[in-house]
Order: C-alpha cells, then structure tokens, then sequence
C-alpha cells in the first residue's frame, strides 16, 4: 500500500484572501487539478469557510449546493485531494487547486477526472 | 509571424449536447485548459448559443456576465483561443476546453493566464 500522502497547508495572507469575491451565494468555483498528469480532474464550490479549511488543513474542502453541507473531499470515498499549489484569478473570482489525488481518482463515478469528451471519435479517459 | 492557427470544428452529438446543463441565469463554466503546456489559462461563462458557436467555429466564445454580451475570446486582442478538443463534466454542469492560445496570453492583463498564486512564497507565472 502506498504511503499517505503529506499535507502541505498553503499560508495565504490577509491581503490574498480579501481578493476572492464569493457569489451572491457566497460561493466560489474551485478547479482542481493533478499535480502529477496535468488532468482538469473536477470543478466545484468553495464558500468562505471551506477555502479557509482548504488552505490551513492542505485537504481539499467543498461546499456541497445539492446537500448543502460542507464536503470534505474523499472523506466516505477514500479519493482524498491533498493540497499542492493554490490559486486565485484576474478577477478574484475563480480559484485553482493543484492537488495529488489519492485513490481512485475523482469522479464519483471510479472515473479517474469527471470529464467527458464530445464528439464522434472521444476516446474514453 | 507565425502561421495563423487552424480552427477545428467540434462535431458534437445531439445526445451530448443535451447533457449541459445550464444554471438558472443560462450559463455554463467553461475551464480553458492549454494543449501545449497544460496550463489552466481562465474560466469563463457560456450560454447554450456561445457553446455551439465555440463548437462550430472552433474558436473560445464566451458570454459576458458584466456585458451582458457574446464575447469572442481575442476577437480585438489577437489573443484568441482555437479549440483542440472539448468536454462536458458527470454532472453536465462544468465544460472544459483544451485550446491554443495564440498571442500573448489568455489574461486581459497581458498574464499568460489569469492565475496568481498564493502564499508567501508565490513565484511569477
């Protein structure tokens, strides 16, 4: 069995943070990438609580719209992301997670990234 | 001056076109993702009629949410984007596009992307 992966808490400062604009919901889209592959494995929610939790435990934390609750990815599936490198946009608007992905990978469906190509000829992922 | 990009055309089926799902404004996020580096450059918003003119044009066309207007990445920069391939997510709530970013960069500031990165020990992109 492979080693757990480290956490590596990310310290962003005051000034950092105070650019993430949150929705009218309060909410953030997070895109998460692999470290080791470069894949755009998901996209999901972020409110203000679960970025901090993001940043200060090195675990990728969302906020779930349909459950409405705070999701702590991988914590039922064993599919943990472990914080890499963290990112804000031009406009303070969208965040990006560089991650290592452990398990499976980070689909709900077993599928390595929950993207699907279009088009006649897609290759599977 | 290097050659000008060609534009692939994305032939998706009906079937997975009616797997979007568009929010309650109309929209979908739409990560774009580089062919060449890997790159997340931005993310930005389309609408059903945006989707299919990227899909048929085989150039990034977004819909401003501040303009409330069709936004045809690069049209007056030069900083188009000329889409390589695409994907919609499980949910058919998120899209990914890997492209080739001609010009400068995806960013309106000039940036290569729209990325900055936390933490004290943030390097320059």
């Amino acid at each position: 069995m492979a080693a757990m992966p480290v956490a590596v808490t990310i310290a962003a400062s005051e000034d950092d943070l105070a650019k993430v604009r949150f929705d009218e919901a309060g909410l953030v889209p997070a895109i998460i990438q692999e470290e080791a592959t470069g894949a755009v494995l998901m996209m999901a929610w972020m409110n203000r609580a679960t970025l901090a939790k993001t940043l200060s435990t090195g675990r990728v934390v969302f906020w779930s719209r349909s459950r409405q609750e705070e999701w702590i990815k991988g914590e039922t599936s064993g599919d943990r992301q472990w914080v890499r490198e963290a990112y804000y946009d031009c406009d303070g608007d969208v965040l990006l997670f560089v991650v290592e992905q452990e398990g499976r990978g980070a689909c709900h469906t077993g599928a390595h990234t929950c993207f699907t190509r279009f088009g006649p000829d897609a290759p599977a992922q």
